[in-house]
């Protein structure tokens, strides 16, 4: 039997960023030396390039002699395809015996010079975006250790950033927490991880529960989160990962612009309460201590001089902490975490 | 552009069933005899086979000149292997230019005997346990006609039997109704439909929006469910089913003699009342009119004289028919649905 795996990256990268003129366009990379700088050896750039990550500048030789030991395509281009010139390096890199990580929208695979350049040396082809083959149907049962899961309203309402935030958070105040990715750019931040939404339907909560093991009596799993429960399309994903985190909290992500589900205009925004209350009682099914410790909101799209009142507003309505991560940071979700799971 | 298909299937129908000797593995070929006389042109058995399903025999040559257009592997055997002395004759039927049809957990197209003479006539190899490529995400717009769908307290609860008895009985009420299938025994009965937990979990949803779509005002779609909300492993794929068929109504199917899932004994089997509302509430989301309109009941492992008593009691608590479609029929549940949709 091949044993179960989530997808695992080897560490430290060089990112190839290449001619990139457009910063916009390095999320991943950029994100990367944000939240986990100590993974990164350098960043690979060709003599046009107009973007620079403020890591080293290396050749992929120098990155090898470094240590490095990925290539990771930094980039989310337009169309999602990478410019025919990079090519070279990413062969010449797989060549050199560096692991080619990938989460864009082709498969490296189908590129024979890279795979035969991969298979020469021994270095591997990682589509972050593949599952990894026979994942478990999941169990139920109790794992060691505690989990919350970020939730939200919708799609892209800051599920990922308010998980990295978090659990940055929560170390700077001493507690041992861990990120735990379910989508391509948040395994390339961890090293690790499943694309949850990529995983055949049996095995979604199988595959939630490979993400997060058990683990220390005091350790947090800080889950990324995906979907919505309400979401007419993806509700299905949303679920499993509820069900297969097992969550002791979670924490509410939503974009207080949002007034319809993006994308399926046809839909209007589930109610932040409903969508707690929606959540607590699926999630109960495989953790009945379920909790709701904090809303995380994108605020970005209201006018400044309303921020507080919203915040403030939905604090009140709910008797939760409620923050922008990224203006307030986590510190009052941290602090409801402690006194709601006080051993821990 | 792949046009986006269901998996569909060329009838008549050769069952072939080989060499067995006992009918409980023919469960796959005696279904269809059951549900679906029309669709069988024959069974092909070889000397020693001790199982009938008493449709006419016939051989490979003598079905192609009935105008029999596939070949079913009609068992499901121990270990869901077919027997190697078995492969002689699937092969000829390929070469025959017979689609060959198997639900089984094996991949047809890793047989290169059987592959190359497919290939040679035209037959299609299809393996009902693979869903079809270019799934779209669901999108949630209302669609014409109506739906029920079956629902479950657990997997194996009757979802199948129901649907398919449920769709008998509309018929014979004078009502439009149509099976539509998303396991692999149902997709066999149905000649199309789409395995929907071996779909990628992003594409649920909208799977189940490609098994019943757009339909006549007074047409009704008969849902085969699969899994259940409160199932640890599968819940995902419940959800997004019920997400994506946009049931008008439900059907409650439920085994009397459970108390835990089946597999999942750590697991407390949820009360069929709250199965019945959780799945009225997540199924708003999609379609805001869903109501129950009955309750399934497999009672087969109830002593005798305990039947009547409990369905009475269950119908008392809900306010619904409660029926054992095995031995009651289905007629209290059309009856409902006629009160419930008057006008359809």
């Amino acid at each position: 039997m091949t044993s179960i795996t989530k997808v695992q990256l080897n560490a430290p990268y060089l990112i190839l960023i290449g001619n990139l003129k457009d910063s916009t366009y390095a999320k991943t990379g950029s994100g990367i030396v944000q939240w986990r700088p100590e993974l990164v050896a350098g960043q690979l750039r060709f003599d046009d390039c107009e973007v620079d990550l403020g890591v080293p500048d290396m050749t992929i030789a120098e990155a090898v002699n470094a240590g490095a030991r990925s290539l990771v395509i930094g980039v989310a281009p337009v169309g999602g395809v990478v410019p025919d010139s990079w090519w070279a390096s990413i062969e010449e890199a797989a060549r050199a015996g560096l692991d080619i990580v990938c989460g864009l929208h082709f498969k490296l695979k189908d590129f024979p010079a890279v795979t035969k350049a991969a298979q020469a040396s021994g270095a591997r082809l990682i589509d972050v975006r593949t599952p990894p083959a026979n994942l478990p149907v999941g169990n139920g049962k109790k794992r060691s250790g505690k989990r919350v899961l970020m939730v939200g309203t919708d799609c892209v309402a800051g599920k990922k950033y308010s998980a990295l935030a978090l659990t940055q958070c929560m170390q700077d105040a001493g507690m041992r927490a861990s990120f735990r990715a379910t989508g391509q750019t948040g395994i390339m931040l961890a090293g690790e991880g499943i694309p949850i939404d990529a995983v055949v339907a049996d095995f979604v909560s199988g595959a939630a529960e490979v993400i997060s093991p058990d683990n220390e009596t005091n350790h947090w799993d800080v889950i990324e989160g995906q979907g919505a429960l309400s979401h007419p399309g993806y509700a299905g994903v949303s679920l499993g990962l509820l069900h297969g985190s097992q969550p002791d909290a979670i924490v509410l992500c939503h974009d207080a612009s949002r007034k319809v589900i993006s994308g399926w205009e046809h839909y209007e925004l589930l109610t932040v309460q409903d969508t707690i209350e929606q959540n607590l009682m699926m999630g109960r099914r495989t953790n009945p201590g379920i909790r709701c410790v904090g809303i995380s909101v994108n605020t970005s799209q209201l006018p400044a001089n309303e921020r507080k009142n919203y915040l403030d507003s939905l604090g009140q309505k709910t008797g939760l902490p409620c923050v922008d991560p990224l203006i307030d940071g986590c510190s009052q979700i941290v602090d409801q975490i402690q006194q709601q799971f006080p051993e821990y």
